[in-house]
Order: structure tokens, then C-alpha cells, then sequence
């Protein structure tokens, strides 16, 4: 059987957890693969700390350009992250003819174009399970499994972080603060939380589902993403109360040749198999006019997931390597020569439905002054709720409304913000559900 | 562009999605394979009657094995079904050296040792995603995204008819009668709900999958197999008050070389997501040692959805004639001289949890006497429930277990039934949840 000799570079969490799968489960991938994966190199700047996983030291170099330009080296997996010596790595091993593994979404969120055209060019595998939802086979679900249907639209819980913040809230009715502490201590959120609770993460993963999907090439900063931080356990609570509950979703629609892509706090109905996904764990849902809707389930983040779908890239390559391929599934879906710019709908046009709550002065003549201000604004009503309970010394009004643009709806909050009788800003949260008026 | 040649074989409601597919999203395939898929014969009985499709009346005949010997056919798809036909056509195309698409379970599971055997030997590819949950691609994601890990258990909503039924019990309040003659009404049942409503479909497919996921031959007939017709409202109610919901599972765990395999209406809690999986929905949960728990959600049945599966193993044959190469991914997860016989434990040596209903008279020491019993079986409770309201002249007595030993409550419930105060077979339902004791 050939050896494939595999060079690393990161040996942080994930390229941690690549090791130990590749040296702990090496008499699987050996029955399995049709080739035997070894690691050749292991390039860090930090190479003298313990990692608690007994890899040869030979192996292990600070020298990253060495890894790269190593001619024994098959495949290069690059798991420094982050969007400046990673692409210049992943740049330069495309260049030498070498593929890539990487779980890099920033990078290819932001600079997909590039490095796909790059890799296209040199006729090179660029493989990246592991860069949208840790464990869970989307890319491979997407490219091939699904790979007779027109994809119609994606959406997902991306993001561990958000899901066990709002899954606190949810099941303990606190604050969003105290649930971000709490996923800090417990180890689910950063120091520094913005990229994830403020939705980039997500976003940057939509940003590769949706070229992947349509197989487009799309400008990132096109993107509307809207993060956590300003749902408070009285949304969840009214959503509860009305059958739904809210996730921060990633979506993505394909309608006339444009798409929508957004992340936002969502309310989902009890019956989408989404509002079942809770703490950290990922799911999404893709449909295409073949199958309908499927939808996969799992970690999306931590060392062995995300190291589990590292290793199903390297393997597929090697496989590759072994039968002298290439290429030999396109790298977004599409042969290269049909992907095309893709443009985002601005949010602007988007229809959807619409929750809204009012902190309002317990004065007459409230509703008449707000429902007045849809009205004229063409946002109809599903229902309406006063629930007469004062926090904050408002009473929140809650509405729910008939499908509606978003421009309008943005007008409109406008122009209630303003009222006199209205004593916060009004919290708008979009819904997600099939129902059609 | 390399153009691929397809041969199918029967032309009925799965066949005729595949036609429908090929043709209808022809201009995405072409865009997306890297070759050029085209239909090239059509074999089937009955070449007459309009299946509503425009198909060149020229592709059409009754002749299945000129398709099969056919030099010009680069791929095999067999749509027939059935144990003989199939098979012998599958086999002589093999034989061939042609690469074969089947979606055809009760083959695979009862002969799937001869068949792959061939394949091997031959060096051909055989495609079987289909066979096993419509839609989802648990194929590819156990023997390519999972490659990495050791699997220790799967377990799935493999039946959408039974699932439909439960749903309907559940939802309604009806007897298991009268929620079969509604899905037999809707077209979710044949006339002879057999296969499906005793659970021998969900088991062929188990059958594929324990072969699959832990690389073994497996003896079909050594899997236990429960159906769903004696489940009644009583017990889902039941099931609903102490917070779980009855499914039909296909249940396969690995441990110390050998494999549980069974099939059998099974509790489990709430907060499993297949619990939420209603109506015909499939869903199958894969436990790997890096990636914890992953779950697949689709349609398990229908004539796209399933078309969709079929097409996708084309295409990934199809890319492998583009490349020259074949066994690319061995035919059961392993490389075949890794595949080795596979015991399957007898069900009597099962460990798990139960729930128990007896009909008792309302007499004094009835409790006594089935506790007794079940204290001298080693079986331990967890619970017992008296609910006082009669039925059928009887009051029902609920009980959930401790691990208990299947050897055991079969020999407690033989004498628990020849009790002169239990008035009825009593009803076991085994439960799935993740307590240890």
C-alpha cells in the first residue's frame, strides 16, 4: 500500500486532536483508507509545550515554509487559522503542486475567491469539511450526496457559542449576560466573545454554504449578520408562549438568480426539528427540489469533531493521491467554469414574518398610535398581545405580523421609536416559518 | 467531457424518478460532474404504460440482460427489486464488469455477502446509498465522513410507514388498525403492510448498516425483529406522561466483537432528537469515538427523494470512470480483507431498560405477587405506576426498570402471565435512554 505522508501546521486544539486521531485510531485508517497516512511533520512556533500526545519529536519543526516545500509531503493541513501567514501557506502548497486541508472559515469566508481559483488553476484538492460545522458532512452532503438536486435553500445553527447562550436563557431565565459568563466559565465562549455572539462565525460559515450551495462567488461584506446580545429572557418567554423558539440563524435562499443571506436571531416554530437543537450543538437544514428538506445534527465545534472531519479530508484526498486524481469533485459544487459572482439581496427586500415588542406607556391611545404606523406602512398584523405586566415601568405590547418587507418594517420602527409613548427601542425579531401569508 | 452511459433496470416508481431526475436537472449534472450523464436504455416488463415522463420510446425494452451486456452501458442501475431477478442481473452485471447503483435492501441484506464479494472480486464498484433511509446519506457519511472513527452504535427511524402510524396513535388517540387503514388510505402503506408494519423492512436495512459501519458479514437472520401492530394509545400515553414517545428503532451497538442488532418499538426521552422525528420522516443517529453523536433527518422513502440518492451514486461512479479507478471507497467501510464474520449477540444477552404494562384484577396482592416475581429475575424498578382507571375490566399496572437482563424478563413475564390476576399477555417496551443503572 502507498504512504501518504502528511504535514501539519498548527499544533493547537484541532491540530491536536488531528494527531491523536491520526496515531490513536491509525488501525482503522489503515483497514479502511486503501493507503497508509502518515504524519511527517508538525510545524508550531511553540513546539516545546506538552500537547499530552506522545508524537515523535522528530517531527515537529517551527518551520512552516519548510513543511510546505518538503517534496516528501502529500498533503499539507493547515490548522493555524486566522487570515494572514495561513493564506500564505495555503497559497504557497497549492503553488508547489500540494493539497490542502484546512478548517480556516474566516480565511475562505473572506478569501475563498482567491484561494479556490488558486487551487483550480494548479489543479489541486482543497478540501474543507471541518470549516462549517465541526463534524457534521455538509460540504459532502452538499457536493455530492445532493448532487442531482437544485439546492433551494440552507439554514442553520452554526454557532455552539449562541446556542448555549440562548439555550441558558431559555432554560434558566436569565439575562444574556450572566448566560455568556456562564459559557465562559464552562469553556464555550472566548475572553473576547464578539466573533461569535455578534454572528460573524456564523456568518463566515454561510458566507462557504452559500458558495458551496449555488456555486457562486460571493462578497462577504454582503452579508447582514446580526448577533445575541440584545435578546432578553422576555422574547424568549412570549416566544415559548406563542410555539416558537429563538436560535441564531445562519440563512440562506436562492430566489431568481440572487440570493438571501443573513444571520440573525430567528423564531422557529416547536415542529422544525431546529428549535430541538440545544447548548452547543449544530444543525442545518438544507433543501433541494429533489429531496425536500434534510438535515444534519451534531458537534459543531471542539478537538475530536472537528479533528474527525480533518482527517475524512485527508483521507479523501489520499484516496485521491492513490488513484491519481484529482479535481475529481469541483470545488464548490460546480465545474469552475460555471461558477459565477453571485450577488446577495440587499435585507432590504427580504419578506418574511416579523415579531415585534413595544415598551409601552400604559397610556390610551398606544396600540391606536403603533398599529397606525404599520398600518401605513403595509405590515399587517397576525396578532397582537398586551400583556399588562410592567417591566421596566412599560407595558410590553407584542405583535406578530402577515408576511412584510423588511424596508417597510425598518421605516416603520423608525417612525414608533419616536413615538412619546413608546419608552425603549423596539425589538424586532424575524420568524422563520412556512406558512405563506 | 467524457460522456457516461446509463442502463436502467425497471422502470417503476423509483426507476421513474431517476429518469425524471436525469432529465429534468440535466444542465446542473452536466455542470457539476465533470462528465456527461446520459440515459442510454430503459429495461422493464411493461414498456407501454405512461409513467408521464417524455422519455425517447427508443431507450425502452423488455430485454434487461441486452442492457446488462450491453458494451455500451458504462453504469448498471437496478430498479427492480426482489431477490431473484435483481440479483441474477446485478451478479451477470458485475460479472461484466460493470459498475452497479442498487437501492434494492432486501438483496443486500440477505445477500449482500455474495454480492459484494463479486463486486471485489471483479474489481467493479456497486453503489447502494439508496437502499438504506431515501435520502440522507448515511452511506457516504459512515464509510467516508466518518472514516476516521471507531463506530460504536446506530440507531434510526428507519421505516416511514411505521413512523407514520406511531405518529397517528400518538397524535390521535386511534388504535394501531385504524392509523394503519389512514396511511394504507394516504398511500403510506401497501395493501400488505407486512414488511413495513412488522419491521422487516427497518431490519434490512439495519442489516446494511451493521455491516457497514463495523466491517463485517452478519448472518440476516440472526437480528431480532419486534413490529409495531400491538402498540396501543394506553402505551403511548403512558410512554408521553413519564416523558418519552415510542418509535420503532433499528438498534445496532458494537461491543467486545460482537454487535447487537435489533428492531423493536423502543422508548426514548424527549430531549433525543429522534423523538421529534414525526410522520414518514427518517432520522438515524451514528455514535463515533471523535465525533460523539451524530444524526441524519430526511424522507427515508418517496420517489425523488430516493431518486436523489441513486443519482448521487451515479455521479460518484460516474467520476470514477472519469478517473479511471474503482474501489475507491471499499464496498462496506473496510478494505475487504478486513471484512470478517461478524456475531451477532442473542437478544437474551441484552441489557437495558424496560417498561412494563400488566392488566391486573383489582384484587389485593397483585402488586405483590408481579413484584415478587420480578425481585426473584433480578429485575430492580425504578417505578411503578397504578393508575385505578379500568380498562377492559382491568387496571393497568405500569412499571419502569433498572438495567435489567432480557433473559430474565422474558422468564418473569411467562409466569407473570400465568398468574390467575393478570388478564392479559403483558406489554414490554424496551427503553433507550443514556442513565447507567
Amino acid at each position: 500500500m502507498k504512504t501518504i505522508h502528511v504535514g501539519l501546521l498548527g499544533f493547537g486544539t484541532v491540530g491536536s486532536g488531528v494527531v491523536k486521531l491520526l496515531l490513536q485510531n491509525r488501525d482503522v485508517l489503515d483497514a479502511r483508507t486503501g493507503a497508509v497516512i502518515r504524519l511527517k511533520a508538525v510545524a508550531d512556533i511553540d513546539i516545546e509545550r506538552d500537547r499530552g500526545i506522545a508524537v515523535d519529536p522528530a517531527l515537529l519543526t517551527t518551520d512552516a515554509c519548510a513543511v510546505v516545500d518538503d517534496p516528501d509531503i502529500d498533503i499539507v493541513v493547515e490548522m493555524i487559522g486566522g487570515e494572514t501567514i495561513a493564506r500564505e501557506l495555503i497559497l504557497r502548497a497549492l503553488t508547489n503542486g500540494k493539497p490542502v486541508v484546512t478548517a480556516n472559515k474566516a480565511l475562505l469566508a473572506k478569501h475563498g475567491n482567491a484561494v479556490f481559483a488558486q487551487a483550480a488553476q494548479k489543479g489541486v484538492d482543497l478540501a474543507y469539511e471541518a470549516s462549517i460545522g465541526g463534524c457534521m458532512p455538509i460540504v459532502k452532503t452538499i457536493r455530492e450526496s445532493l448532487v442531482g438536486n437544485r439546492i433551494q435553500a440552507m439554514s442553520g445553527i452554526l454557532n455552539g457559542t449562541c446556542n448555549y447562550i440562548l439555550s441558558k436563557i431559555s432554560d434558566e431565565g436569565i439575562r444574556f449576560e450572566a448566560a455568556l459568563a456562564q459559557a465562559q466559565a464552562g469553556g464555550y465562549a472566548e475572553a473576547d466573545p464578539t466573533l461569535d455572539v455578534e454572528g460573524l462565525d456564523a456568518a463566515h460559515k454561510l458566507a462557504i454554504l452559500t458558495a458551496l450551495g449555488y456555486g457562486g462567488k460571493i462578497n462577504f461584506d454582503d452579508i447582514y449578520i446580526e448577533g445575541i446580545s440584545k435578546i432578553t429572557p422576555l422574547d424568549i418567554a412570549f416566544a415559548e408562549q406563542f410555539g416558537y423558539r429563538i436560535k441564531l440563524l445562519a440563512i440562506s435562499k436562492y430566489r431568481d438568480g440572487a440570493v438571501e443571506a443573513r444571520v440573525h436571531p430567528t423564531m422557529i416554530p416547536f415542529d422544525n426539528l431546529l428549535s430541538n437543537v440545544n447548548g452547543t450543538l449544530n444543525a442545518i437544514t438544507v433543501s433541494g427540489d429533489a429531496v425536500g428538506d434534510i438535515l444534519l445534527y451534531g458537534h459543531g465545534a471542539g478537538m475530536m469533531p472537528t479533528a474527525s472531519a480533518v482527517v475524512s479530508d485527508v483521507v479523501d484526498i489520499a484516496r485521491n493521491l492513490v488513484s491519481h486524481t484529482s479535481g475529481r469533485v469541483p470545488l464548490l459544487s460546480y465545474q469552475m467554469d460555471h461558477v459565477q459572482p453571485l450577488a446577495i439581496r440587499p435585507l432590504d427586500e427580504i419578506v418574511t414574518h416579523y415579531y415585534f415588542r413595544f415598551a409601552a406607556l400604559d397610556r390610551p391611545g398606544v396600540l391606536s398610535a403603533i398599529s397606525g404606523i404599520l398600518g401605513k406602512h403595509d405590515i399587517s398584523l397576525r396578532s397582537v398581545h398586551q400583556k399588562g405586566r410592567k417591566t421596566e415601568g412599560a407595558v410590553p405590547v407584542v405583535m406578530f405580523t402577515h408576511l412584510a418587507r423588511e424596508s417597510h418594517v425598518r421605516s416603520a420602527m423608525s417612525e414608533i421609536a419616536a413615538l412619546d409613548v413608546v419608552s425603549a427601542d423596539p425589538m424586532v425579531i424575524r420568524i422563520e416559518d412556512d406558512t405563506d401569508d
